[in-house]
């Protein structure tokens, strides 16, 4: 087979479909971000990013930087070894520690990145629990899809945050089945949140595990960070909640928190943990850091809840379309991956504002949109900026009848 | 179903079969690699690792330490978002140049960890290629196997490093099916090395794709690094490179090296690839500060190689049964998932020795093990201790009545 022909023809597809990837290539600067310096136009020039999920600029966070540089200092650069064969340092004990205190759980397992988290604690458990049932919300992010797909075991999709659908779906299922109901609470690309004490109800009274992906809610909500369902009071009806230590917490890495069993069988049965390196210590030191802080710090919190509040504010103002939602992700909706793509060059390389184009397969085809992410580090100079940006762009593409879909 | 209660029943099977991990808990001291404090004993005590795949010690190195710190001070902390959305540095971008030109390929591609890169390179070339068939060698890694399973392309397994059995399997196979070859240069448990040229003949023979895990090969083989293929002059018959930043490389990551239009096409289409966060930029930089000095410097390579053959004269002196093979790997066989647990428990508490049992499934039951890995780092001093220590427990599990498998 010519391999290479077929690879290009595919990409060419991508390429008609406006699907097809260009990076940004970016050089954040310590104490300045959201400014970084853009390396992929023609010459470097600075740009302000407002797609970044390092949402509490935790990433330049003095705190952070020190426990990695101590870190390094101390240790030296990578674990050298998986988890079980000369990978296992202090700093990740201490890591597991934290993250299980946060919860308010027994124990709680790192990953090399929430995706491994997702993709091996799901797939373990609903290939590992006899005859087990996965019940999956619609609006799943890829890992967790993939760790389900990669199970085998039966899965049954529920319509996007739709309690009836969800009941039907488990009162269908027998009794004796072994079931888990996966879920997350924001929901990334729409921001929406879903009807977590509802869920509950539903997985206690069919019998269910719940398994509830926090990445778009750790550090950011909660009086300690804890994600959605601390801020509810609900961790404790949670029986697996999944997290990031690279959004928020502005490092790398995934957990899940769990009983004790629980995080020992998926510890003990998992290939996606067993036979990877460690992270290295440095990063488990500086993700600690985050969250020690973001447990007692809520400062970030409020500064970010106003600034989203903000722009929102200033975006109803000039008549720029945002889909609504109660969380921290604002979507500005376009509906065509041309233009959307086009929209997010000419606000690039005209206005110095990095947004990417949010295209399939990220979000289905026909919502295309420009995802805003305010953050602590966004002035209210920025603000102004990427408004008027948007205003005047919002004006062209309307003169070039470009149409924009507001959902 | 009554969750936890499963699992700890399975824990407890596990535990039957000697086969429950137990992950010491390490604390090293840069600069005085392979030492370290062990946390997870009664108090804290000072061990020597040998068991680690911080193979040349890189991971203490000054040139990448230096290389972390600075891109800590000038970027800071984590990526901040994927790949696409944000997370692309002129790190990255730097890395996977530096990658390329050390396989001597068009592009490359960077990957959260090798076991992702392996999977989701080999799933998505494998279930995206249509009819295509996966020709995998028995002793393939984890990550290959998962990644295979996961592509629901169909699988051959061939017999390990067996070139009569892959060409059977090759020629028993349309001309015109899309055929992979997976394999590894050099096999960690056991340290044997692929037959490449045979390979690679057989491959282009029958028109397959040639995919190489070098994950215990790149930084320890081949004048420049890049792995046994460099060394063998093999690079340029090799589709797809694959390989790690955690191991010889000292820090964490993973890649493949391959021509531009293959290395797009997984970009474009790997779910593993696309939906997570980017590798730090410092991990990033880190790791390529190894590559560069291990693409000039032998000095490591050389070294190590002369603790590997002194390691084994020694324990040819004292009549430690250890398994020959051609690489930097010293596997001195036991049999005996509890029997290997014992061992090592007493290397550890007697001796301060630390070499894990390596047991079920990281290795076939029956073929349990302790694998040694001698670096630049381990001094003459090192392995006489360790020399001794295994002498002394082998003369008292011969008392003790403890059988020994050589194989």
């Amino acid at each position: 087979m010519a391999f290479d022909s077929f690879f290009n023809a595919e990409l060419d597809r991508l390429r008609d479909e406006g699907n097809y990837r260009r990076f940004a290539e970016l050089e954040r600067h310590r104490g300045a971000f959201p400014a970084a310096t853009r390396h992929d136009g023609p010459s470097p020039s600075t740009v302000t990013v407002w797609c970044s999920n390092d949402y509490l600029g935790m990433g330049q966070h003095p705190k952070v930087l020190a426990a990695m540089h101590a870190a390094i200092n101390e240790v030296g650069a990578g674990a050298g070894g998986t988890r079980n064969i000369s990978g296992t340092t202090r700093h990740h004990v201490a890591l597991e520690r934290e993250l299980a205190d946060l919860h308010g759980k027994e124990a709680a397992l790192l990953f090399t990145s929430g995706y491994v988290s997702n993709w091996a604690a799901l797939g373990t458990l609903a290939s590992r629990i006899p005859g087990c049932v996965v019940l999956s919300d619609a609006g799943n992010h890829a890992s967790m899809i993939e760790g389900i797909r990669h199970s085998r075991a039966k899965k049954v999709i529920w319509k996007h945050n739709d309690l009836a659908d969800l009941e039907a779906k488990l009162a269908a299922l027998p009794a004796e089945t072994p079931k888990i109901v996966a879920f997350e609470s924001v929901y990334s690309m729409d921001g929406d949140i879903a009807p977590i004490a509802g869920i509950c109800d539903l997985a206690e009274r069919y019998g269910a595990m719940t398994y509830l992906d926090e990445v778009h809610g750790v550090g950011l909500y909660g009086p300690r960070g804890g994600g959605v369902a601390e801020r509810e009071g609900l961790m404790g009806r949670i029986d697996v909640i999944e997290g990031t230590l690279g959004k928020a917490y502005g490092v790398m890495g995934g957990y899940i928190a769990a009983s004790a069993a629980l995080c020992d069988f998926v510890r003990s049965f998992a290939s996606g943990f067993i036979f990877t390196t460690a992270l290295p210590p440095a990063v488990a030191a500086g993700a600690q850091a985050a969250v020690r802080h973001l447990k007692t710090s809520d400062t970030e919190r409020r500064l970010q809840a106003g600034r989203v509040a903000s722009l929102r504010e200033r975006l109803d103002a000039v008549g720029i379309p945002h889909q609504p939602n109660p969380s921290h992700i604002v979507p500005v909706m376009v509906g065509d991956p041309v233009k959307c793509r086009w929209i997010s060059d000419l606000l690039l390389d005209e206005f110095g504002i990095y947004i990417q184009p949010i295209n399939y397969p990220t979000v289905p085809r026909g919502t295309e949109r420009l995802r805003i992410t305010p953050s602590p580090v966004h002035s209210e100079a920025d603000l102004d900026r990427l408004t008027s940006a948007l205003a005047t762009l919002w004006d062209r593409c309307r003169i070039a009848r470009v149409p924009m879909a507001a959902q």
